[in-house]
């Protein structure tokens, strides 16, 4: 999972999705990403002969961070140092080069902690405590739906956060568990204060690039370290992880800290199917069809692969997730566990009179249909999928706006309301520079796109094309906006309705020209298939909590989770995938060509390192993107790796755990110290680690 | 289906394929492709309340035409006029055709009989006998297994035939019917003296291209005739097909006489969840990234545009009937169908003594799991996954005919025994032109997917890239081979494995370097899947047809079958497709742009046509690729259409047929006769259609 916040993109699925519905089973697999509060430690202790006690869920709470960007991580010395992966930390390293210092390129190591460097945005959170307020929620909410519950829930939550944070360094949060059976208010210490310390080149942080991304064997020494600082000095900490002596080791029991980002694994079977059947096929293809334009594109000239390059790497990343993930739908096992989670389900709700409840199953169904019916429309024209590039979605951010800001905060669309303003604004003023050419080719594809999947007849390609192919269109709309000058977004923004209505620009009458279609089709979405799906999952989840409590976990809230698992290989095309490589193995698929060169720095210290060093390593840890930095600790809360990725299997990961096949794949913690002592001469901070 | 040809070609699937196994049910859908003599009249009369007797059935076959080439055809006259689709005949069209007078383009039309020009290449056949010789190919057979059975097989087919085939202007052909649960002696009428009569210009009768190509609404007149001689003169026929009046009416029962090529309806569920779990999304991925590559790589320029093209074509074409059958697959109700006629077979076989056939399913699943395991390499190795584009292929061949030629006949791989030679030789040295630059694109394309699916660290991976990247490897391999040149294969050829030992060619080089792999997992395949697939289906068949007899249609042979159906529309995203477009909707569709450019000479005449004259329509008629051409008639056996291609869902029709979506799409006779007379002023053939 390289980059979790292209996984977390890659996530959002065409459904609003919702809480945990993972059938309990007798037998359980290492399946579950576990509420600190709510661990299953008998279960662990029964299957594994280690039941963990509290307090040993609590210090591996408190020495576990989050980055508040998307990432996990964990502290690693009392001194305040974190380990999390180098592609978590990638833009600070990135913010701290110049031209002249590409620390991506060449690393990063301050020798001293004087020389630590300041993260411009990076913010550290460490989960002090959780509080169980279900019951202040139910009051609040008790008799009240519709607007006035939302409301209600607002300002309740509002008001347990503000209440809660009674200092700056604090950051509290209302959780919403089990679909909102259950409410924890969580309450964080902000790091605000945060440096980085140890970075190595992107060239071996990310050996293998896309061949390698979510594949094992794999040789990857994707770590970085930072530390957190208090009133300007590194901060104390009493809770922290060192690093164990030996590492991982075969079947060890592991256990894993993280924040896994966002699972569906409640989806119904009907839901799930959609997916299978529709959803996923369609956006594998077009990913495919639109990489291969890129890398052909790429092949024009060095300036167009360097400008396609970042289109390129997520198109390429969420091929490979959205792969995985069909693959997990497409094997029968995963499928059959969810019908028969539904089964009892559809009993239970059947049977139950509360409004809606027995109907729930069926709603779901019908959703389902209607969304079959308009998910080409709301794909194509709502989603952008017809109108892909930067340049459009300006065009309809200032038509868009022209039109909602004029409203009542309460009556806007919710990517207008005066709370996202600022996120908007910053996307739309922001001067990161577009290429008209990489924009021609992404709007031509989409073009083509509407025009075969609509048909030549449809009326709203007839009112797009008009007479005019695809590429012809596309070209003259880049050709002829202006937009792309950030001057000219501010003038119209702020001269609202009038300026742009006035707008000669090609793509802001594109915009206008089908906003109507395009915000019809979100109504139909949004009233007659989101809210239903919705209702129905309500219902869903509170029989299910009303049935098993604690004894699921719910699903992923980018909030603290354990899981439980241990290292161990599996088997692909019937051969066995060993759990772990070594650091020859590195030297022995180095080639010297992109994406297989390793860095100088390695290749000057092979000698010297010992070649039998455990690098990489896989463990059944039930982990998804937003895991990534997660520490893998042993029984005695020591490190023995670092998550940094999935195998292709785990990618089903967002739907259900599947123990034959997915695994977590990890940085072995002796290649970190090794790396670190060798290649590195980074001696500061290996001994940091190895202090007790 | 535009050109059948390329649908024939990608129907060949990791399976050899087999007899069919369609469920005998009692509410029977439009579904079968039928013999001729095995008709399910009662059935029909039953359902439409019209019983084709033997006389009609046997007038539509003496009426009904088969092209050699691979499509089907019909006599429309007493004096030998054939009609089939343009692009049945656009290689006859493009043979006549010379830089000065491009008849694909412009159109033709032979103002009179002595202008009809001969197709150099083009053999009609007219099915003028069926016998049923089971018993002596029974006979022939008894006792034998092996080597003996299929050289007596062989032995008895061949002398069947040249007993049958008393005159240079008869061909026959013994046909092996429900996977050789049958024989029967198809004896034909051969025309060699083929004359083209009229064709409209690509423009109209391919309108809509690629966009278009299985979809509809649709405007194409994909239409040509064609003259049978027989010494010199129109050849007499007593049977033919006369003009409908009205043509095709909505809900009108409509049958159709045709060739198709090829089905696969006998696949097992585990076969057929193999296809769409692994094989078709593997190449629906495979084609749309390629076809990404395609189009931008078109954009360097207009050569580069116009020597992909061809290629492009095939993939989109290929794309889309993939597309189809997955889709087909995806959609619960064919597999629902199939698990139920499985069930019913294994209970049968379960409970025969016969040897391998209580265990056929068995073996089947666990040859599929085998496949399961090689079927990477298979694919890459040994079907050129991993090196496709023409250098390979001829460096191959070159390869192995050095091996193979100097081995007995009997002890070489198929397609180097002496019959095959001459196919091989007319390939091998086809002087078609070989561009390096696609050369390049695919090849790197081919060794990108070889390390991607296999892994960087695979053998195999290692030893074709070594250091180099896929790029560096194709841009080598291309840059270095001297392959493109015709007399350079010839001689390496003739000099058999000194010269090709001798040979310092890259791609000779390379060739080698994997043939010992790619034979080995060749071999797995051919051991231990395809034998066992090919045995259980033998004792699936013989059950099968035990059971049900000529109640069931076997699997298309590209020999003459009817099918039944009515003229009707489906539902598509929630609307109803109508079954009817007419004339009017060309114009309105028309863009000026390619593809969706109508000629001038439709663009004159449209002041002068009946723009309500229906133009295509869609019927429940089953039929695949290689009913490319055939004749749609009503009961009273005259024409009202002419079939051309299929919508999307008609694409499944290799698994089954599906009566909800499935839809043949055909010409209405009436916009042939519309076009004739106003369009093309060809009143000769116009009124020789409505000769009675």
């Amino acid at each position: 999972m390289h980059s979790p916040r292209v996984l977390l993109l890659v996530a959002c699925a065409v459904f609003a999705l919702h809480a945990c519905f993972t059938a309990s089973t007798r037998v359980r697999a290492d399946e579950g990403m576990w509420l600190p509060n709510a661990f299953p430690s008998a279960e662990v202790g029964k299957k594994y002969g280690f039941t963990p006690d509290q307090a040993w869920l609590d210090h591996v709470r408190l020495a576990s961070a989050r980055l508040a960007q998307g990432c996990s991580g964990s502290f690693v010395s009392p001194d305040g140092l974190v380990m999390t992966n180098h592609h978590c930390a990638h833009e600070c390293i990135e913010q701290l080069s110049s031209p002249k210092r590409d620390y991506v390129a060449t690393g990063f190591y301050a020798k001293t902690q004087a020389e630590e460097l300041k993260c411009p945005a990076l913010e550290i959170n460490q989960l002090v405590s959780i509080e169980d307020v279900s019951q202040r929620m139910a009051a609040a909410l008790a008799n009240k739906s519709g607007q006035a519950y939302s409301d209600a829930k607002k300002a309740e939550q509002a008001q347990l956060e503000k209440a809660c944070a009674t200092s700056d360094d604090l950051r509290c949060e209302v959780v919403e568990l089990w679909e909102g059976a259950r409410h924890h208010l969580y309450k964080y210490q902000r790091f605000q204060d945060v440096r980085l310390v140890f970075a190595p080149e992107l060239a071996i942080a990310f050996f293998g690039g896309d061949p390698d991304n979510f594949n094992f064997p794999r040789y990857d020494l994707d770590v970085s370290f930072l530390r957190i600082y208090s009133n300007g000095k590194p901060a104390k900490l009493e809770h922290y992880f060192p690093f164990s002596q030996s590492g991982a080791q075969d079947n060890q029991l592991t256990f894993t800290s993280g924040h896994p980002g966002h699972t569906s694994r409640d989806l119904s079977v009907p839901e799930l199917l959609f997916e299978r059947r529709v959803s996923l096929p369609r956006r594998l293809q077009n990913l495919a069809e639109l990489r291969g334009q890129l890398v052909e594109f790429g092949r024009r000239g060095p300036e167009q692969a360097r400008f396609s390059r970042g289109l390129l790497f997520g198109v390429e990343n969420s091929l490979k997730a959205f792969k995985g993930r069909f693959q997990a739908l497409m094997d029968g096992a995963l499928i059959e566990q969810k019908r028969a989670r539904d089964k009892t389900l559809r009993i239970k709700l059947g049977a139950d009179k509360r409004p809606g409840y027995s109907t729930a199953f069926a709603s779901i169904e019908k959703a389902v249909a209607k969304l079959e019916e308009i998910s080409d429309y709301y794909d194509l024209l709502e989603r952008g999928r017809a109108f892909p590039g930067d340049l459009f979605g300006i065009a309809r951010t200032l038509v868009r706006g022209a039109e909602e800001l004029p409203k009542p905060n309460q009556s806007r669309l919710p990517e207008y309301t005066d709370s996202s303003l600022p996120g908007l604004k910053q996307e739309l003023f922001s001067p990161a520079p577009i290429h008209p050419e990489l924009e021609q080719l992404t709007l031509r594809f989409g073009l083509t796109k509407l025009r075969e999947i609509l048909g030549a007849d449809d009326p709203i390609v007839k009112k797009v094309l008009g007479k005019k192919s695809p590429e012809k269109l596309a070209q003259e709309l880049v050709r002829g906006s202006t937009l792309a000058n950030v001057a000219i977004r501010k003038q119209l923004f702020e001269g609202g309705k009038a300026a742009v209505d006035a707008s000669k620009d090609p793509l802001i009458a594109l915009a206008k020209l089908i906003d109507g279609d395009a915000r019809a089709v979100r109504k139909r979405y949004e009233d007659e298939i989101e809210s239903v799906l919705e209702k129905a999952h309500e219902a869903i989840a509170t029989v299910r909590f009303e049935t098993y409590g604690t004894s699921v976990y719910p699903d992923a809230t980018f909030t603290l989770r354990y899981s439980y698992g241990t290292v161990k290989g599996w088997i692909e095309r019937g051969k066995p995938i060993p759990p772990f490589t070594n650091v020859r193995g590195a030297f022995e698929r180095e080639t010297g060509e992109d994406p297989f060169a390793l860095p100088k720095s390695w290749l000057n210290a092979r000698a010297k390192l010992n070649l039998d060093t455990p690098f990489n390593f896989t463990s059944t840890n039930d982990i998804v993107g937003g895991n990534s930095g997660s520490p893998v600790i042993d029984k005695n809360a020591q490190i023995v790796g670092l998550i940094f990725d999935g195998n292709l299997p785990s990618l089903g990961g967002d739907y259900g755990f599947e123990e034959k096949n997915n695994r977590a794949v990890a940085v072995h913690s002796a290649s970190i110290l090794e790396a670190l002592r060798v290649v590195y001469n980074a001696t500061r901070i290996a001994d940091e680690l190895r202090a007790k």
